[in-house]
């Protein structure tokens, strides 16, 4: 029996099937194969990653240690980077024991040691291109790789990402701080060796056409949400959070789509025809300038995919209104 | 063998054993037994609910048909509430299938003749009280009840939530406000009957001690963050989520507590001895004044409880700063 998009109880994270394909082609055809590494952060489905290894992206990246266990555990392991730092010994030794090639970043002599005690056999030196977060400094960047070499430990080359510049609204300028941020991971990579130059995001993903980039770790490509959607980039909005409006009153209508449905560092989500006025626990108020009546589905858009994905059990695959199939969030938590 | 606080895995969410017992007392003082029905949206937890139905209270509020099933599951369905409208069949048919007895707000014809059709039994007239949500406005619900009597549904009264003045900073202005509000859904239960006027929330729970409301429905006086800590109230902070410093540069800090395991709609958390400058998905960056080491635990004070709860699996009670026990956050989802 066919199952509606209509018959899904709600709050429904949905993806659009279509759209999701033309996404994975779009990126494919400007980094094909290992010039992306997909970052399943942005998503945490492990059958979402098989679509993108499909596409022929074979290396991911993940941000915590249970992607990258989950990701070996479905049989995507042929190259997993840990785009991120840990000193957990359990987690280490959890990642080092998966089935998978598993190379984690690494920033000080603290993050060298834990990995390098702990069974793990290959790093990349994180470099601060300029966000302040993760990374060491360009030109600390050699030492630290002598130091993680005399540990055993293989260093494949640099990661750096500069977070800070995915959302710089003009393109020219934005290339312009790319190329002196990547001008830093460059000089951090003269000195460190290894044959990886890792970074990007979706914000700068064609920007590194033009630099020594060989590896882009973009994620949110593949889904999209309404901050990512203001950038004009080639990619669709193809993931939806379905909602029922629940309650109809003079000036406003209430859907079943709140907070706890949907990521809310980047602010409100939108509302497809409709003004929305703020978000609770459990429900979104919003105008529209039609009426609305209660049952009524709605589709609501996330201002920022990554946590919202991760709020979900599972997301349905629809397409031409049919669910083709039920896609479910496994890489959750830590 | 004794599992300390360091041992954990981070981001780690850690209940304080002690604090919250104190918050659970303070407020069972102030409404004791039914005077208070706890809200379960606040924390999502089973074994948290048994701790406050062990205080007294044996009637809940939730906010989802899951939050109601789950706590019939768990022997906790004496008096469950749903103070929120759906038109879900499947839903309604599940709460009404639940070893308990559910009560569900309605709002409309069409939340009034679901819920009639799919085997529920009781109702609360939700009206609204000036926050632009949920709720008939006053003048409509003696009529709306009529409407529910005459499907069958045992209307027990009414409740409104003045949500929009948690946050009024002066007390005698939030009272003043809380009053008028109160004497909106004191006017309609005029006109609906039945013995419940419930209402309410943490933040004004005892300027209900003044108004019309027999029960109030607060959840997040338990454990406590950020947001409700400026308002003075009598309740301590008694929820973190512990972190690990995972980088350390010259100016700031990284510990592993990201957007994903905070609710992140108040705004930033905050860190314990620490300036917070941003989070992303799994990092918070932050400054302090003295020097921290990678490796180091941080604790972090979530900005608001009730979705911070929803991104983890289990919370971790802790007492002298060793775990006593692993409470699953059992109700998450819909």
């Amino acid at each position: 029996v066919a199952v509606h998009l209509d018959d899904l109880s709600t709050p429904a994270l949905v993806i659009d099937a279509d759209a999701f394909d033309r996404n994975l082609a779009t990126m494919a055809s400007v980094h094909p194969g290992a010039r992306l590494r997909p970052h399943v952060k942005a998503h945490k489905c492990t059958p979402l990653a098989a679509a993108q290894r499909a596409m022929g992206h074979q290396s991911f990246t993940c941000a915590t240690p249970r992607e990258v266990v989950g990701m070996a555990a479905s049989g995507m392991g042929d190259d997993l980077l840990l785009a991120n730092e840990t000193v957990d010994p359990v987690r280490l030794r959890a990642m080092a024991d998966a089935d998978a090639m598993v190379t984690v970043a690494v920033d000080s002599a603290e993050t060298v040691r834990a990995a390098a005690a702990n069974g793990i056999t290959a790093c990349l030196i994180d470099v601060n291109v300029g966000l302040p977060r993760c990374g060491v400094s360009p030109d600390r960047a050699g030492a630290l790789a002598d130091e993680a070499r005399r540990t055993g430990l293989d260093v494949r080359g640099v990661m750096g990402y500069e977070g800070h510049l995915m959302m710089v609204p003009d393109r020219s300028e934005r290339l312009a701080q790319v190329e002196a941020a990547m001008a830093l991971l460059a000089a951090a990579h003269a000195d460190v060796g290894g044959e990886i130059v890792s970074a990007g995001g979706t914000g700068t993903f064609d920007l590194h056409q033009r630099t020594s980039v060989n590896e882009v770790q973009a994620g949110s490509y593949a889904l999209m949400d309404t901050h990512y959607g203001r950038q004009g980039l080639p990619f669709e909005q193809a993931v939806f959070v379905v909602g029922t409006v629940i309650s109809r009153q003079d000036d406003w209508a209430v859907a079943d789509v709140g907070l706890k449905a949907l990521g809310m560092d980047h602010g409100n989500p939108s509302v497809v025809d409709g003004t929305v006025w703020f978000c609770s626990d459990e429900h979104v108020t919003f105008a529209t300038e039609r009426t609305v009546h209660v049952g009524e589905r709605v589709m609501v858009v996330p201002a920022h995919v990554d946590p919202t994905m991760a709020m979900h059990e599972a997301a349905w695959l629809v397409r031409d209104g049919e669910v083709i199939d039920r896609w479910p969030i496994d890489l959750r938590g830590w």
